[in-house]
């Protein structure tokens, strides 16, 4: 099986733009999913976590067993309003592309992971025309993944890949609450 | 934000059973990232992987950071003919089922993923009686993660969250193949 494993990460000249959106469950968990499937083969992954500041176990995991993957927060742990977000939140929004721009020029990562900012232009805390820039000036060999519900057509156009997240079912229906390991 | 760094995994009486399926790019990779989130907050993970003998990048990466995960695969490096598997391809599958009726029932573990499960059950290399004996025996506080396309609606049924990933566009279609980190 030696075959599989690499050293080093394998590099395309193409690297993929892949979008998960949708309104069901498993968006930001496959996005982790997919930088844990990279750092096995040596990438070095960076998410960015849009409109989220609680500490997910995501981060606490990544802190504590993974060096290849870092998950920057840029925002409350409080939901922001569709209709009236708070200067704070489009602030920190702001902040996060600002640094999701310096990542991605940067070339130090093989794979960065834009969490929840499909949702963060919806809300127009961010620009779809910056983040539309941001994927078109990409490094060519860097894999881009942008999560969140409510993905723009003009996103889902560029993309390589594009999952859709459907909600058949879900257990905040039948009266459960958001759970750690779960939902956060 | 120490609130939320948890000694133990959160218990609760009724753990989750949740379903990933659907046609599109995103179900493996969700429950990976379902299960960093539950090991940020203590849990202990087990996935099996069924149909599948390639190292994947999570079987590298578990076995080299996560000592929460364990990956274990039962299935060879090759395609299941869906109308003709191999005698190898039943005799591995029904091997993972077994491993997983003894992992569920040591209650050692917090969230136990059977990946690609359901195209199992599909492909006839297990029972669907057997797996929906496995959900409803299982300890409650355990939280189980079932994956694959075609998912039986018996299982539908019985689960407390069933997520559909629905393909939009994929990179296989502009000729790109698999390629590590993405897909295995």
């Amino acid at each position: 099986m030696s075959d599989y494993i690499e050293k080093e990460p394998e590099k395309h000249d193409r690297g993929l733009v892949m979008v998960l959106t949708g309104d069901g469950k498993g968006k930001t968990t496959s996005a982790l999913g997919q930088a844990l499937r990279a750092i096995g083969h040596g990438s070095k992954v960076y998410m960015i976590q849009f409109m989220k500041g609680r500490k997910y176990g995501e981060v606490i995991a990544a802190e504590k067993h993974l060096p290849g993957l870092i998950v920057e927060q840029f925002g409350l742990d409080s939901f922001v309003m569709r209709d009236n977000p708070a200067p704070v939140d489009i602030e920190l929004a702001q902040k996060g592309l600002k640094r999701a721009t310096e990542i991605i020029a940067s070339n130090a990562y093989d794979m960065v992971i834009l969490d929840e900012i499909n949702v963060a232009i919806d809300f127009k805390l961010v620009s779809l025309d910056e983040v539309l820039n941001l994927i078109k000036n990409k490094p060519s060999e860097l894999n881009l993944i942008l999560t969140g519900r409510y993905a723009p057509p003009e996103i889902v156009e560029i993309a390589d890949m594009v999952s859709e997240v459907k909600e058949i079912k879900h257990h905040y229906a039948s009266g459960i609450k958001g759970r750690a390991g779960i939902e956060f």
